[in-house]
């Protein structure tokens, strides 16, 4: 058969030729832009020629600090289809990993979010090899900055050659984009995504069993373009040419549920927080979200009271899915088999809260100290993961690597179980484990029971330190505004579902959990903080 | 990322893990099977054990001869799984074609069905490099017969090993099956699927904007397994978990509209020919149809009374696909765009009637003497096909695929216009095209106004050699029984539709059209018929 490549350039190149009436609703902080697929396309061809000018070449890398807009939109295709790289940098980071990972990946080019430019200024005498800086503003005109040489995006979009043609020869393989991981410990590792994962990953978001991205979706990603390429939905979306709406900068509730209803969005993604917020926004205020078919759920594991809210109060599906930076990231989706459709509500729901099933493409498997574990739901190991979407390896950091990818797996620290039908359902990270007398306590577990109480908002679970158990649960709780809960009732809450050797020593209430840049409990900080409490 | 293949193994083992209760129901001459995947991923391996006892080595080609049923679906993962190459022949080949095919292919083994077993008898002594044949029958006892030597399928299974494991080291590029056109000029020219080629248009046909294949279909292909792999269906149904039903063999339209009500089939996947007996057939009887979902029709073009009838009358959604043996074969596929389901109908159907949108991951184009034709449905050229997928030559025939495989793409043969929403519709052959003045007349456009007459059942057009105009159209026509219509109607009904030049000379009326096995207009007899008769 024909060599022919898989690459991005053809994605966007199908995009122009056959969606070129649909568009792409892009809120900025200059307010809303409507963009068709011809006019993206163009401004795509102006942007290669552009950073071409600019002296990039192929492979170099090109970093992007940036919210979710169309202008990002573009940077993702102009970058790949040159054959350079695609570096999203996650915004939220300290300077200290900003100039680490810029340096680490030597980006040539950055193309920064006017209201980003700061970050970019403070550090910008310890990133040598950044040779150009691009401001994705609204202006044809540069902001009064440090930075040298500085461009305008507009400007340089409107100077660039709109009939530009990607004649980079790109080999599947070759890298496409990047992205650092988000460590909650040491320096945040490289991930690298070639052309042909990508391209993989989106063809298995557009089956009609896992995301089933279509021409006839409005697809709102909420996740930000900065971390893991906002799952991949950018590329898909365009590559099937659906209508997307990218909800920009600081796009809180309020902002999600307002682009909901006027663009009648059919499907986004986003982590927990994002629907936990949106809960209390739709709770709280009228909207019609009638046009959505689904939302996509990942990140951490989302609370079974998130879930049955908007899926029996709100009539919205919501569909839990699974994956990391390393993975491009979908691994796993929950979705019902045919046959369960008619279960009982409880025991769909109770399905639909676990991680899912290995999407085609890939292969799974956990292990423990006996070997490989049983597909009975109980037994526990950590996750392992083999396919095209997966990196093989952290970007020039071979002691981290040797401790993630072995043989030919990539070994993910989630410890899981998977039951009958083949259902992954994360219980723990590794390093999050309770061991108490010999014996596992899942924190998730614990976790998602208290958080699903109904006067329970968030809830983590932390091991400390027990002289005689060696370590013992503590939970933390933040309760609803306005709800009153004793730590005596919330542990009589758990007895009713737990063993009593799982059940917490102590509860503690808090303002909030601490999180990562991508919402993820900081459970490092949190063990230290209650430590120091307790 | 990892450099893991893409290979019908792993399809095989998905369904095995994942989907051990779904089942497949599999009509033989022996009755109604029902097997489920995990009973098939056994004998999958069994089968593959059998036949390396028999010698069958990495790269050897295995033949079939047989009808849609499980064992043939065994034999689609079992061969390519051992690293062999699954070589899928068309039954209805006369003997000379099918003694050359077995031995251009040097097939080593060939399973055969126990009806077409005369077929091969008869040309035994002219097949020398198969060592070995196998009767997939129900007995575990091989008929009396001349072959030698002879095994029983469900012997070799029965005493296979169940849990033989597929070490074969496949690259994703390595052959995996193998098909022989069905030549209506010529020797039959063979095409090589890949492992990767199988894997991706497996994946191409669960996205939601193709057939959107997946778990929660009743898959019923009816295009034979030996041609074009039945369109590929029966790898993305294993893949994806969906319940498949086989129709067997002489599956007569009564026998299909009997399986599509009591299995409820929700999707099947045929040329036209099949979808007029269907029609037929439940406009004479009563059946519940109501679970399909979605029919693909392809092979050749769909008349638009047919599409009428089964969306409009049946309310029976009717695609239109395109594909040849040389692209797996799905290339284009005719969906409404999201835009443009509120159009009228009229409107919606003729864009339905089209071949379509080129699917994700293949590229188009087509050309005639100045170059790349427009995107306005009126220009016509010959349509040339790119990718993963798309095959570069013919097995062992340089001077065949130096004519069709030329600067990086497949030139089909087939005349097409492209509007300007990307919708390909094949107007003729090359060859078959009527040239007539020096313009172009498309016998396509005729027949398929034709048969969209009431009263008529089939057309062909075919040319006439003329002294004046080089070549003039002639009308051959089979109407529905019963139905009286006359020469002079008939080209009354054509004048109202076409410029006076395109109207034919004369109307031949006919008991039947000629055929290719694989139920194409033979034009090339039919012209030489008619130049006869005129």
């Amino acid at each position: 058969m024909m060599n022919t490549p898989l690459t991005i350039t053809s994605m966007i190149e199908r995009a122009e030729k056959y969606f070129s009436k649909k568009k792409v609703i892009s809120r900025t902080q200059g307010g809303i832009h409507e963009l068709t697929y011809k006019d993206i396309g163009k401004r795509v061809r102006a942007l290669s020629s552009a950073l071409e000018e600019l002296g990039v070449e192929q492979g170099d890398r090109v970093g992007t600090l940036a919210w979710n807009h169309h202008r990002h939109l573009e940077a993702y295709f102009a970058i790949p289809s040159m054959g350079a790289v695609l570096h999203t940098i996650n915004i939220r980071l300290p300077a200290e990993h900003l100039i680490h990972i810029i340096n680490h990946a030597e980006d040539k080019v950055l193309l920064v979010d006017p209201d980003l430019l700061p970050l970019i200024e403070k550090i910008a005498d310890q990133i040598p090899a950044v040779k150009a800086f691009i401001v994705m503003g609204e202006d044809f005109y540069v902001p009064e900055s440090s930075l040298d040489p500085l461009y305008a995006y507009e400007h340089l979009v409107a100077e660039g050659d709109k009939t530009y043609e990607y004649t980079a020869q790109i080999d599947e393989n070759d890298p496409a984009g990047m992205c650092y991981t988000s460590a909650t410990t040491g320096k945040p590792k490289g991930v690298v995504y070639s052309h042909r994962g990508i391209a993989l990953h989106s063809m298995s978001l557009g089956l009609a069993d896992t995301a089933a991205l279509s021409e006839s979706d409005v697809s709102m990603p909420v996740v930000p373009m900065f971390h893991a390429n906002a799952w991949g939905v950018p590329f898909s979306a365009t590559w099937f040419g659906a209508t997307q709406v990218l909800p920009g900068p600081y796009a809180a509730p309020k902002i999600l549920a307002e682009l909901i209803e006027t663009y009648k969005v059919t499907t986004s993604a986003g982590v927990p927080t994002i629907w936990l917020g949106l809960l209390k926004e739709i709770e709280t205020n009228n909207y019609d979200l009638s046009s959505i078919r689904a939302i996509l759920c990942g990140g951490s594991a989302a609370p079974e009271g998130l879930i049955r809210a908007f899926e029996l109060k709100h009539g919205i599906p919501f569909i839990h899915a699974y994956g990391m930076t390393e993975t491009t990231p979908l691994v796993t989706l929950a979705r019902l088999k045919s046959y369960q459709s008619d279960l009982p509500e409880d025991d769909r729901l109770s399905i639909r809260k676990k991680q899912g099933l290995v999407v085609p493409g890939l292969d799974i498997k956990a292990i423990n100290d006996s070997g490989e574990i049983k597909h009975d739901g109980e037994d526990m190991g950590e996750l392992l993961i083999r396919g095209p979407w997966i990196a093989d390896e952290y970007y020039r950091d071979p002691d981290k690597s040797v401790e993630t990818f072995r043989d030919g797996w990539l070994h993910t620290g989630d410890v899981v179980t998977i039951d009958e039908e083949g259902n992954v359902e994360i219980v723990d990270r590794t390093k999050d484990l309770i061991k108490s007398g010999g014996e596992w306590i899942s924190s998730v577990e614990l976790e998602n029971a208290l958080m699903g109480h109904e006067g329970i908002f968030e809830a983590a679970v932390v091991s400390m330190p027990d002289p005689k158990w060696q370590e013992r649960p503590v939970a933390c709780v933040v309760l609803h505004e306005g709800v009153e809960l004793s730590k005596e009732e919330i542990l009589a809450y758990l007895e009713a579902k737990f063993v009593k050797w799982w059940v917490p020593d102590d509860v503690i209430f808090m303002e909030e959990i601490p999180k990562t840049s991508v919402g993820k409990f900081l459970k490092r900080t949190l063990r230290d903080q209650v430590r120091e409490m307790v």
